[in-house]
């Protein structure tokens, strides 16, 4: 493919998807910015699971995908909390961990309320949990990463031009009470493949599976450039 | 799948593959353990960038790749040195980058000669650079991550089942005087899709590809557990 049938692929591409979400549930992330920048997998509730979640879902080799919203529910507090990081406003995200987990300490710092407050540039964060996140997403196609779920396959042909949501646990995966929010918000429940994989990995599957159309046939040997 | 179709699919995949090789080239990393881990990207020639490849090359959600292997190719000091990290024998790594890029540290520290030194368990370094790695792994089926390579689907029905290795660069991709070495190897370029990623997701969808047969018809709606 030329440089030139990249760039057209892209644009045609992104002109006909629509909203990409991610939901990561943090089952321990910390609801506070008390955590240290110098062992953030140790006093945070495992928030750094959380940044590398970030980093897949935005960062491309030359900038940031720009239809991309990632929510990360955080439950390791009294009350839940959630920052949503929207692609379209996003700033100052770097590939690495740490400036990531600064971003979120900086959130945190932000008094929260059941309306979404802004942080820095793109992200945003409020009092509430999964429930809440799933009544915002309610019209989005949902997807749900579960190592019982069904092949991912199974979903081929499906419609995800319009709004599509992922939801995905971290290393605890999802706690009875999240899996029946799920189930009532209507996620089809899916898996990846046949090695269990961490929650950012499969994210950065998923982006690939959409941005090479897999589920409408890359797999098969159709050419991305010819559809 | 349940959960033993999955795990018999996984020992079943692991006893019919061989090594798989990751070699990331790191065109301004340094070969010095004098970086500092609370800026990582800053201070060490974008070492954070080789971190994440350790991680997605070894770590799944309950344990370590045993059947891989990763050299970092260091080419940021006077004399380029590699890093070897053996799945086999690899120990200490957690998911997080700090912590790799402090394993990393430790391996600077051990004084490089021509020949393999033991730094942490299951982690290894010499002096040289590409072209001794690749003569390492000569025997190898070799393919080159490049932007402009063949679309990967065109290597579908190869027989990846021996040794294989996949070259990859850093945030400056690959120099042309590596590109050289590389091609004089015998590797053959290929491009993983549409949108140009950062290395270590493009080290994440080959893993991906090579656990579920996708070069040998995953995408094509067979079931990896009818193989």
């Amino acid at each position: 493919m030329t440089h030139m049938e990249r760039k057209w692929l892209v644009s045609h591409l992104s002109s006909h998807l629509g909203m990409r979400n991610f939901v990561i549930i943090g089952n321990k992330a910390t609801t506070t910015p008390t955590f240290s920048l110098e062992d953030i997998p140790g006093t945070s509730g495992r928030l750094d699971i959380l940044c590398r979640c970030v980093t897949a879902a935005f960062v491309l080799s030359h900038g940031i995908r720009r239809d991309v919203c990632v929510y990360l529910v955080l439950l390791g507090g009294e009350t839940p909390k959630t920052v949503r990081l929207d692609g379209e406003t996003l700033r100052h995200l770097n590939p690495d961990e740490r400036t990531t987990a600064a971003l979120l300490k900086k959130a945190l710092v932000v008094p929260a309320t059941p309306d979404w407050a802004l942080s820095t540039s793109g992200i945003f964060v409020r009092t509430g949990g999964l429930a809440n996140v799933l009544a915002d997403l309610k019209g989005a196609r949902m997807l749900c990463l579960r190592e019982e779920g069904a092949d991912i396959r199974s979903i081929a042909g499906c419609d995800l031009s319009g709004d599509v949501a992922f939801i995905l646990g971290d290393h605890m995966g999802i706690a009875p009470k999240e899996g029946t929010v799920i189930e009532q918000a209507g996620a089809v429940a899916v898996s990846i493949g046949p090695v269990s994989l961490h929650a950012d990995h499969c994210i950065v599957l998923i982006n690939w599976m959409m941005d090479t159309n897999f589920f409408l046939g890359y797999g098969q040997g159709r050419s991305p450039s010819s559809d």
